[in-house]
């Protein structure tokens, strides 16, 4: 059994101590009263402090908790916070909101762990001056009152630097100075300078601390604003049927960099196995040259730190990463921790993986699934911890040649305690890297795996279809306290899914998922070209995989094909970039539609001089039309005068007013409006300006 | 600064040690892999286990978590919980309601504190058999599987008693025997003796424990359940003008407990301070023979462990409380930290007081109001241990005179780290104890004060009036996670206030706030007579104090007044005595009701074998009507039929079928409702039963 009762520490030793005092009469070992004031329900704060709540490099942290002590006495209270490893706290005052809720706030300004607590204290000076005031007011006699006030001050003198300590003596001095009067002495207790004075000098003896040290894990910008670009190298050739390259993957940067996505993801690079290697389409009967699934990994050539030899070396890969960051382009790597049955780990560390009664291998299974090709890794061996070493030194290995950004593989099926080690160790050493998990399973897991260490995460946004799905799941992972350490990633596809409403959708559908992914999160990404050439044909009848998939063959794409999305991904891309209110979920809000086939919603920034609103028809077949109800209040747009919306989109502007809105959208022209809004700003003659 | 990362233990363990290994290569000190499963938001669960979770003696605890792990495999838990102080945990299983939901409970059988914690584990053996069936299912090869499945049997035979352990090992040959065929083998695994048998006998070996080991703090029965009536001692003689006395409370005690109340709440009852004793209605001139507020605690004769002369002896009080609870009735004392400028204590301890620059005692104050009769203790004074331990004192001694139940004055001017300290102490020896919390304040300060010890609160419902103001609040108050600790206890009135709504509304205004109160909630209590008299005169217009408050003075009440309450006091209580819904508060419901001016709200059992539907009339003017709508689907009420509304003040019986129900209130004849809702039972020719 771990742990015992979580109280404070002033408490137990408080009690114990009391307890001593009460047998033995001892007083002498604690003097001075336990402080008064009270600290709860801190935000952020996850699980007791358990884990760290996310941030973005520069963001100001709110930190928010319930301060209050006995009695009417005011209170005074600050946030500590400093960089993880640092000696020295930093402070920032907190002021009181409402309702003994108190606010302060911190700027991160490195990459990395930040620890925050609270410390609260009895304001005695602004206590006395409020009594002192309202004895005043009331008529009663208050010549005591000034000379506890001149005491006060007085303290406050011998802590404070030469030049304010004599203005506090001399302060002091005139509040007991029995030839001054009542007026004269009211009139200094209330000047503010004096106020400002005081402040600086505290009298923090009595201090609350909060019970815990909270952390905040501060990531680059990209773990919050991202848009992912998914592709199989080896489908990279200009050349129909044969094998891309590293270098073909480097002439495709213009395009997908013209498309306006800062991150291109590969699967595994790895050397692909040959045992029980698929064919296409998945069978078990490969053609001699087919080319195997990158999630078989591990052959003679190598395993998770080699480079599967027909993409080409080490130098290209370096290559193409340096490359793809000139265009703006992080490149991702995929972790898939697991192996082929010829990976070198077998032969080197056969208890790695775990055998059967006959001996044999355990490959892996999901039943009824089996993948003949893949050998689970067994985390649980006895030899954990050089396994553990290992598969950190994989990481290590790509991060020291330029890797930023990983996709991990299916991390639910490894221990939570694995990933939280490794995610902690790895950006000990390196906080600008991030991971985005792939954990298509259950909730409470995918927000367990957040929690430990991913810095994103897939959704179940792939098959949130409909208006009432749209709704619920979006917002529930965009508020507290999910939304303080999960971060989700919106994929309309991957090489895994074909969802059904793009299987019959069209165009529309594609154009309607991609914007909706685009524009609910901040982060996102589609599987291409697949996608953007509206691939739409599954393996058979009810099926969500891909015919003729990727996975287990070359494909050729031809990214001129007539009714590509690329020009309508590059316009909601660039809209992305232009509008800072799309680079975060923190203040997405669903509007009212008077019609379930429109699905409304806005994002805005905090100080809401961005404002983006989006309506999209989720009918991809026919013209919907309906009313949205705006809270222009929240908004802060007048309802007096009219307003601009302007479609990003089609950059027709319209001028609405009132509350209530109307819209019309023809799928098959564009499934969406993304309107900026625009306050009225001032007319000139005939002409209104917005902005 | 306290404390530091909360982190589980064999997090910091883990880590540290495989750092360790990581540098040195030594991996022999941990070579278990960290556990896999996952126990998070737990409940009850109050600030990560800082404070206990309240019960009554008996209740049945259920405790829920999220519980789960990586990859597929099965879980078990279970509930540890033990009486505080014992070694030995019991056991308790759990199991999975949905969602990696978990639910365990126990019953706590003893008064004091009890712990619980969480322990879950994967089960091996039930996952080991989901597998196989399912590859059964599918045809697939299992052999090895079998072989795999046998060897779990076997190590379970190790762990198990000789009976059980010779048929588990033959049930493992079984599975392992050539010359059985797989649907014999199928067959015995699907056999669910077995599973009983592998259930006796989990590999716990790498179970994973809740970080935290949670409290529940169990109070007697009249902790949630209790009807209070407060009376000043002095104004209980039956001949006008005369002191009362602790054997006029004797002989009151019939028409106490006739009406139906388990607790007679007595303001102080100990000597009354002479010196700035204030006369009638809060002046400062009082008579010579004004009797003083019994708030002013102390003069020569005692302090607070003396009773006023006036009232009669120790040996009386003991008495009084004898006799009371011989009628079902509990003596509860007003715990009033506080003096008189004469009490003993300012001669014996100087220090416990503050003093002004003139060396004057500090008289209490929070301007502009002046108590001139009162002076505060310092709980911060240097000598704080041993005014703690006086206080204490004086608590164990008004126990060891018999009383179980104190009413605490203003517990939200001393430290909340006092009556943490107090409260536990005391109930350490006294579990029976009950404290109630007059704690009429700031929100957050009542519920600081409900966790870290009261068991009962007052409440804002003495100015809750408005439908939308009642449904907010009290809602508020018995929901979790506030309904874990804060036990609301609703007054109409106090010898302090006498709200507006009782001075304008006449005799229907105290029925609808008595039949509010009793009905909402399970904790209630007036302050009589005042009340049953319905005495409404203010001190002055829009004010809320008494007209010649028993405070200052002593009254006589004629309690054979025409028009007196008592009567439907009487019937209320015993309404709430025979229906176990009303003594809880956990399941309070409010009804949409189509008229503004009726409140209707329902409470059941659990069982949902008792439910009584209220609908007041919050108009105590007017007739007022509407429709209620039930949800009758959650009460379990068929409307495929009629069901039976039987009114409790009314003895009448209504038939009513749908969701939708007219009502119609008269206040001048009854503000309220209080129906028992009869489910249809059977129907014998012309007579239909309900129950």
């Amino acid at each position: 059994m771990h742990g015992s009762m979580n109280s404070g520490s002033w408490e137990s030793c408080f009690r114990s101590e009391l307890s001593d005092s009460m047998d033995s009469e001892n007083r002498t070992i604690i003097n001075s009263h336990p402080p008064r004031p009270v600290i709860e329900n801190v935000e952020p704060e996850i699980e007791a402090g358990r884990f760290p709540a996310k941030r973005i490099l520069n963001d100001k942290v709110n930190v928010r908790a319930d301060i209050h002590a006995d009695a009417h006495d005011l209170l005074a209270a600050a946030v500590l916070y400093r960089k993880a490893g640092e000696e020295e706290w930093s402070e920032s005052p907190m002021t009181l909101l409402v309702n003994d809720r108190w606010e302060g706030s911190f700027v991160v300004s490195q990459l990395g762990l930040y620890e925050f607590t609270i410390e609260a204290w009895i304001d005695r000076f602004a206590s006395w001056k409020s009594r002192l005031l309202k004895k005043v007011a009331a008529g009663q006699e208050v010549s005591q009152d000034l000379l506890i006030g001149a005491e006060l001050i007085r303290h406050a003198a011998d802590r404070a630097s030469r030049e304010d300590s004599l203005l506090l003596q001399n302060w002091a001095e005139s509040l007991s100075d029995p030839r001054l009067n009542l007026p004269t002495k009211t009139d200094l207790v209330s000047n503010s300078m004096f106020d400002l004075l005081m402040g600086r000098y505290p009298d923090r003896s009595a201090s609350a601390s909060y019970d815990r040290i909270l952390t905040i894990t501060v990531d680059p910008e990209i773990a919050r604003f991202s848009s992912w670009y998914e592709m199989f190298p080896r489908s990279a050739s200009a050349e129909p049927g044969k094998h891309g390259t590293f270098r073909d993957c480097r002439k495709r940067l213009p395009y997908i960099a013209g498309m306006g996505f800062n991150v291109l993801y590969l699967p595994p690079i790895h050397p692909i196995g040959r045992t029980h290697r698929k064919g296409r389409n998945n069978t078990l009967q490969p053609d001699p040259d087919a080319p195997g699934s990158p999630w078989a990994i591990g052959s003679d050539e190598g395993g998770h730190t080699a480079i599967h030899p027909q993409l080409g070396s080490m130098d290209d890969f370096r290559d193409l990463i340096r490359k793809a960051r000139e265009t703006g382009i992080e490149v991702a790597l995929d972790l898939a921790f697991q192996c082929s049955p010829d990976h070198p780990w077998i032969k080197e560390h056969p208890g790695w993986f775990r055998r059967r009664p006959d001996g044999s291998i355990q490959h892996a299974e999901n039943p009824p699934k089996i993948y003949e090709d893949i050998v689970p890794l067994d985390f649980e061996t006895d030899d954990w911890k050089a396994l553990y070493k290992e598969l950190f030194g994989v990481v290590m290995l790509w991060i020291a040649q330029g890797v930023r950004v990983f996709r991990v593989d299916n991390p639910h099926t490894k221990p939570y305690s694995f990933w939280e080690w490794l995610i902690r160790e790895v950006k000990q050493a390196h906080p600008e890297v991030i991971f985005l998990s792939e954990a298509f399973t259950r909730p409470k897991v995918m927000y367990r795996l957040a929690k430990i260490g991913f810095s994103q995460s897939y959704t179940y946004f792939t098959w949130r279809h409909t208006s009432h799905e749209l709704r619920t799941y979006l917002t529930e992972l965009t508020r507290p306290p999910l939304a303080e350490y999960f971060r989700p990633n919106l994929w309309p596809n991957t090489p895994d899914i074909l969802p059904v409403h793009l299987q019959f959708g069209g165009r529309p559908a594609f154009q309607m998922r991609l914007i909706l992914a685009a524009t609910l999160g901040s982060n996102y990404g589609i599987y291409g070209p697949a996608f953007e050439l509206c691939e739409n044909t599954p393996i058979a009848v009810g099926k969500e995989e891909y015919l003729d998939s990727e996975k287990y063959e070359i494909r050729h794409w031809n990214l001129q094909q007539s009714g590509a999305l690329s020009p309508i991904i590059t316009r909601i891309n660039t809209i992305r970039r232009e509008n800072p209110a799309l680079q975060s979920d923190r203040n997405l809000r669903f509007h009212e539609v008077s019609n379930d086939q429109l699905l409304a919603y806005s994002k805005h920034t905090d100080d809401l001089s961005n404002i983006i609103l989006t309506v999209v028809n989720l009918d991809a077949d026919n013209v919907q039309s309906g009313f949205i109800k705006l809270p222009m209040e929240e908004l802060n747009i007048t309802t007096s005068r009219p307003f601009q919306v302007h479609d990003l989109l089609s950059a027709r502007r319209y001028l609405w007013s009132g509350t209530s809105h109307y819209v019309e959208i023809n799928p098959h022209s564009m499934p969406a409006h993304v309107f900026r809004l625009r306050r009225y700003v001032r007319s000139e003659k005939d002409f209104d300006y917005y902005l």
